[in-house]
């Protein structure tokens, strides 16, 4: 056996199924391996920022690490953007680097870079392997890593040399998943904080989002009378009628301040103390009000479903509260504005299905009116790494291939990875991507207004709208072999929704959005 | 002035001409700048890839830097590729990245990064702004920094208070490009070499490529009979009936041995030793055999044109060689394979024309076959990261608005940063965009094959053929505005380019290559 194929074997042991790649000739040697010991799946990008961008939507719906296989630092690099969202999200992701053998690389070869520098900003642990003979005891060291609870970036680089010699030593078995539990005292500061009652706020991120989780803070909730809520940002999140309703930290700072100025204490499950996403002039870093008392009761890196279990049974709360009906909107009527859309998504929406959500300013009014939709998965981009939305839901649809996947989509972010649909067609996965058109990063024209720029000049204008030309999308899904349409108004936007949930295979919907202002 | 308009006015004063920009809410002030102090021109990228390799395709061609503004280590990362292909070909580039305010970024919001990290696996020079109040002064050492001979990396990381916070220095010039001359020993040393004749190579690399180094270098030839040589890939090669023929290394280690061993003496002006661009099974990093003595004339970061010259003065090299005949080959015919397209290219290039190569396997016969061509100028990928072909030829258009542009493009390499025809075409720069459609990476099957895998398993089949959907190129270029053709044999091909030249405006023509291998 050679040190590539004892690294797919020590994959395929511990139960890793699925390897996003756009390998090179470094790689070459862990590719003949994937046919070689049976078991990963290899799926195609032809973009090193749709493989891990998959990656990271297959490892928060499976739960476990997928592999990314990419060529030297430069592939590694268009991969980063996403992984960084991964790393943010806490996404467990095992990244494979070829390299130069180890006799080459101090020739400085063209290809050749400071690679694990690059790592290094990245990921959460790395290694480069020394020789083939111990590289099963490096390959489960580095899915150990991403198992983390409840995810790492772990990144293992792995000369060529490494690859095509003789693994000597046995197959490693990585050490199992863990998930750190809290300590009681944390469960009675959190007690005694929610006892409290309606000036206590426990907000969940993490592992605090499952279903479980939230049914547990549901009861919480009943027995104490405290407020529930989200952060702004979640990596993933259940939502339905039989969990609770959770309001989220809003994203403009000055709105944030005055969402967490109403409690006295904030009881944080799995969720970080909310801080702006930018820091603005005159502005402030940290959300929450000084004289609000913080009581941590897990952190992001700890299990919080097991902490909120807990507390459910120290604050003695029995009842879960009824299911809600769920409501859905009638089909909306008229041009599109992100209202509109968000209530032809809220109308359409299969039960059970997964939303990824890239929308950015047309994708703030989904959250909302679906507070008492069908029950689903809603994923985002926690990080603020545009390019993810695409991606993510290839690898959601590979790790729930029985469920309908969503992209809500923004004509400017979804041009990064925008190879994605090529990869959605090759695999044949069932996702409906919604992109919002509106020709410009209205984001930055809404930051330029904060910014005080009253009156844009050319170059302002130059630099936040790409109207001029515009960028064809049917055409783009065409491209890429994807069947596309392009809709202006609420009726049409709805049936072309309908259409794409029941059709079996990818489809792209191009919203034409006359107005996205955030409000 | 804040800080944002200190920056730009530094950048005018230095005579920086354009941003490729691709800017995020930490940017804002700095776009804001360039409306407000007259005098850089933004280009607007959709990916940060382009705007990286579009200022490496202008830094090449204006030889002075472009800025690129991106956002913060995500933005950085998604051009990090396309950095180390300009670091390799030393070309000098200065980025700005806009990051958050010095006051909030330990309170680590989503968007925070190591960047200090990833700015340091491609940068030459970094630098962190502290203060709004001396940040000419940073920004005069990047420009510094960035013409250092011929050209490097330089990146500043600008904080957003120190771009709206008032910036009390005064402006700052940066320091002349100088490039540094080498010794009088160095100049003895290459004379009494190439004094041997034809046992003795001179081998050509970065500023030794100009047409004045070259014209130094075929007199030096004429006089002493030594052989001349190029890089297997140059950053920016001189070409026509005017310069000297130079055979270049070959690609795959084992023809670059047998190229070199026919020498006793290899002299370097401004060339590295050459290594192997990939190390295989049993293969060697150095190419040059152990018996041949290496003399250095200059090292790439010196004066290679002045060395040149003072070498050919030394070889008392009076008479320049006559100027070859332009050759044209007739325009071919039947199907297109690399030698056929190749074939087309010579027959309809421009007088003057500026050819960007990525055509990887398809694009090996072009040298040759215009070997006799008209005058060009010839840029390659030399740090072998893909995805340069496209914005490259942007940044060159964008430098050379009176010459013609040909990007030879792979369909695997172009897909990388296929964003890039959307700027062409913003821009409404000339550049003809030719792309080999052979629905695949054919190198990596070469590699499969030279790795010993004699039948390709269906991953390994997976993984390097991307015919299935097909990538529709036509397509692609209507969504992004650009008008394109499809061609099948060479008449057409040759058809398509002379209307593509003859036409102002960027073009797209998709040759289906029947077969590309590489011999």
């Amino acid at each position: 056996m050679n040190g590539a194929q004892a690294v797919v074997r020590t994959a395929v042991n511990a139960g890793v199924e699925v390897c996003f790649a756009n390998p090179g000739t470094s790689e070459i040697h862990l590719v003949a391996a994937l046919d070689e010991i049976p078991g990963v799946r290899g799926v195609l990008a032809q973009f090193e920022g749709v493989a891990t961008g998959a990656a990271d939507g297959y490892g928060r719906m499976a739960g476990k690490p997928a592999l990314t296989l990419v060529h030297l630092g430069p592939g590694f690099a268009n991969g980063i953007a996403n992984l960084h969202n991964a790393r943010r999200g806490r996404t467990p992701i095992v990244n494979l680097i070829g390299h130069h053998p180890t006799w080459h690389r101090n020739y400085d070869p063209p290809l050749n870079t400071k690679v694990e520098s690059l790592v290094d900003g990245v990921s959460d642990w790395q290694r480069t392997v020394a020789s083939a003979d111990h590289i099963s005891r490096d390959m489960a060291a580095a899915i150990s890593a991403s198992r983390r609870h409840p995810g790492q970036i772990a990144t293992l680089i792995v000369p060529t040399d490494c690859q095509w010699n003789e693994a000597r030593g046995p197959i490693v078995e990585p050490a199992p998943p863990l998930g750190a539990r809290v300590a009681p005292e944390a469960v009675e500061r959190a007690r005694a904080a929610v006892a409290r009652g309606e000036r206590t706020m426990l907000m969940l991120g993490s592992s605090g989002n499952t279903a479980a989780a939230q049914s547990d803070a549901a009861r919480v909730q009943r027995a104490t009378g405290c407020k529930l809520a989200a952060e702004t940002f979640s990596g993933r999140m259940e939502r339905g009628p039989r969990l609770p309703v959770l309001p989220r930290v809003p994203y403009f700072p000055e709105q944030a301040v005055e969402f967490l100025g109403g409690i006295d204490t904030l009881v944080l499950a799995g969720a970080l103390d909310p801080v702006a996403f930018f820091g603005y002039e005159g502005g402030v870093s940290r959300l929450t009000p000084e004289s609000v008392e913080v009581v941590v009761l897990s952190h992001p890196t700890e299990d919080s479903g097991h902490a909120l279990g807990e507390l459910a049974q120290a604050t003695d709360a029995k009842d879960e509260p009824p299911a809600r009906a769920v409501e859905r909107p009638p089909a909306p009527t008229g041009p599109i504005d992100p209202r509109v859309a968000a209530q032809a998504v809220a109308a359409t929406l299969p039960e059970n299905a997964i939303v990824m959500d890239e929308g950015i300013t047309a994708g703030f009014a989904f959250y909302p009116a679906t507070m008492n939709g069908p029950a689903h998965t809603y994923l985002q981009e926690n990080g603020g790494a545009i390019g993810l939305g695409l991606p993510a839901s290839l690898g959601a649809a590979i790790a729930c291939p029985d469920r309908k996947v969503l992209t809500l989509e923004g004509d400017g972010s979804g041009l990064y990875t925008v190879q994605a649909l090529w990869s959605q067609v090759r695999e044949g996965v069932d996702v409906v991507n919604l992109v919002f058109a509106n020709d410009m990063y209205r984001i930055l024209q809404v930051e330029l207004q904060r910014a005080g720029v009253e009156e844009f000049g050319p170059q302002s204008l130059n630099l936040t709208e790409f109207g001029a030309p515009r960028v064809e999308w049917l055409d783009l899904a065409r491209g890429f072999g994807m069947p596309a349409v392009q809709v202006r108004t609420g009726e049409e936007l709805t049936a072309a929704l309908e259409r794409g949930f029941a059709e079996p295979g990818p489809c792209l919907i191009e919203a034409m959005v006359s107005d996205s202002a955030l409000q």
